[in-house]
């Protein structure tokens, strides 16, 4: 029998299934393989990533499979009580909390669950603060959902000078740069990897507040030479993990990185513009707000026209009308200036900015603009213009 | 030019908007009526429904559409402001705010715009309170959402005694009761009135907080004899109606009702029953809440079973395992006296229940059963019996 604390075990089985998948046609994919083993390990995967949480018990060694963590972690949060006691009963999983008990019937072993995935010959690695999460966290709107560009659905990690490490987000229309520092990393992502949005969105959730360090790795088992002959054939980072002590748990998730190569996004950002156009932030995003309900369509493709003191956003709906709304802007852009942008892109780039101001660098309606904090140059947007 | 308050024209248009289909193949229902002609007045219409508020303004005399008025009220909210001003320029409505200025399309002139519906030939009438729209959302949770037996598809709505009327709603599985007392209303309502699930839930959701009075009438334009004949031969209630002031707005709302005739509920409620469980209905709201999440049904049938001073609660999935949960209880069933029960049914009940103890009034286990607070006559809850 083994007993743990109630709510750390809850976290821990939520956890580890959140890389479970709803609806699994491997069965045993739908359970966690939890271990006995000094600590109780529970661990989740989808064959792409694995999510594995440990936490301290009292009670027996053993290994077993946790069926439904979900459902059973629901069941437990009803059921209230200080422990969760696990036994094993004539082949079943007897769970105990409060007045609960639930046999939980098992048809799969322990051993056909698949072996847990980790980072090995570790190419690069780093503890990572609040800062590196924060950086997938800004770019993350800009992630591709198209599948076609398969290698456009995550995040572009990759080295950028000493020790500045680059997070870059691209669906073709826009593309999302945010820098953090590294200086007490080891090894070297010259080459960049791809971190797939859900691996994304899972570190951001589980490791985003974390603030003693996560540990942050990237390597593989697998060496291979890429068939890409014009990077240099180097040991192929097939591996992502993360690793940190969050309150009483010990958790860790490690994924499959995207395995093709990211485009040379060098070349979409300009090198300078000859019009800057400086807004308040919450001026801008109150226009976007007010104009923005009254478009039918899903781009919500607005004109931008500069005239001297201010900007007007305007939104032309064939089916509902036209509505106006001036921002007061500082700006050289001649008068008459007109770019038209798409609403919501702007919106999420406004959204990932934190400062007051808000920078638009523009060149002419066919050229990508810039978006930026003036006061901020760790984090920067590139847009292009839409034909209204 | 119309100004009116921003914050009272944007609840107007809420609200009369609240009837309107997201998409109407008629495309003068997807607009507001608005008439201004001492008070300003916005109607919105589904052709079964009918919702319109007036409020106060300063300006001229008039009558418009308002297109798009969730999109406007949205736009305005983002627009802020202490006015919005409505002019007409050149055929389009203009509406402003703050700094936005919308010029509204409108492709559909104000007399397109269905003739307004209301409550003519008043058979009843009442001024109801909280605990009037407290009955229709004690029942609301059984109303059936099956479209063949379309007369269950609302609240049956009569009178029970002298002063009392009676709110019921089944979807063939349970029943749910609740009277409530309206000793000032003028009328009769012996035959009943089924009002749509629709209109109870705006009607709640409008009026269920209305502090002052809700004016509540039952009657009908048209005058037909129904063909059931085994029914008195009355004038053919066809609509109900809600009004009342709400804050500084004139709010009504006016349904055509369900025609049908709705099936002879007293058959069903049993008359006595032998054995009464009394529990915590705290408790047994636990239990069910800890059970419930590990069944893979979307019935989530439990077994009921009694021993001396507990009944337990049992639930049995094949995917998933045997899960108990016991709770104390008083009663003088036989032991191992069982029944099978709906879970989702039964947490409907107890939700809709609000005292301490919950008694469930029982005969066998093919019988069904009854669900009360023993603190709280005005309320009962009627659930057949499942096999498990």
């Amino acid at each position: 029998m083994i007993t743990v604390d109630h709510i750390q075990f809850r976290k821990a089985a939520l956890f580890a299934a959140s890389v479970v998948e709803r609806r699994n046609t491997i069965p045993v994919l739908s359970t966690l393989k939890v271990t006995a083993n000094g600590s109780l390990t529970l661990v989740g995967t989808d064959l792409d990533s694995y999510a594995s949480a440990s936490l301290s018990y009292d009670g027996d060694e053993g290994e077993f499979l946790l069926p439904e963590p979900t459902k059973v972690a629901k069941a437990l949060k009803g059921a209230g009580g200080e422990v969760v006691t696990l036994s094993q009963i004539d082949k079943k999983l007897r769970v105990e909390a409060g007045e609960l008990t639930a046999d939980l019937a098992s048809f799969q072993s322990p051993d056909d669950f698949p072996a847990v995935d980790a980072v090995a010959e570790e190419a690069f690695g780093a503890v990572v603060g609040t800062d590196f999460f924060r950086a997938l966290d800004r770019v993350r709107p800009a992630i591709s959902t198209e599948e076609t560009r398969y290698y456009l659905n995550g995040v572009f990690f990759h080295k950028v000078g000493d020790w500045l490490y680059r997070a870059v987000a691209t669906d073709g229309h826009r593309l999302f740069i945010a820098d953090v520092p590294m200086p007490g990393s080891s090894g070297d992502l010259a080459e960049g990897v791809i971190i797939p949005r859900r691996a994304v969105e899972r570190a951001i959730a589980a490791f985003g507040k974390a603030e003693n360090g996560v540990r942050f790795a990237v390597g593989g088992a697998q060496k291979t030479n890429r068939k890409d002959t014009t990077l240099a054939p180097t040991t192929w980072n097939s591996r992502v993990g993360f690793a940190a002590a969050v309150g009483s748990l010990d958790l860790s998730l490690t994924t499959k990185l995207i395995d093709g190569t990211y485009p040379d996004i060098a070349r979409v950002i300009p090198s300078g513009h000859p019009i800057t156009i400086r807004v308040n932030r919450a001026a801008l995003r109150k226009a976007l707000k007010s104009i923005t309900p009254l478009s039918t369509d899903k781009t919500r493709a607005i004109k931008l026209v500069a005239t001297p003191g201010q900007i007007t956003l305007t939104l032309n709906s064939p089916d509902v009308g036209t509505s106006h709304f001036p921002v007061a802007a500082e700006h050289q852009a001649p008068t008459g200036f007109m770019i038209g942008l798409n609403a919501r892109y702007l919106g999420d780039a406004i959204s990932s900015l934190t400062g007051e101001n808000v920078d638009l660098g523009l060149t002419d309606s066919a050229a990508p603009m810039t978006i930026s904090d003036p006061a901020d140059l760790t984090f920067k947007v590139v847009q292009m213009p839409m034909r209204v």
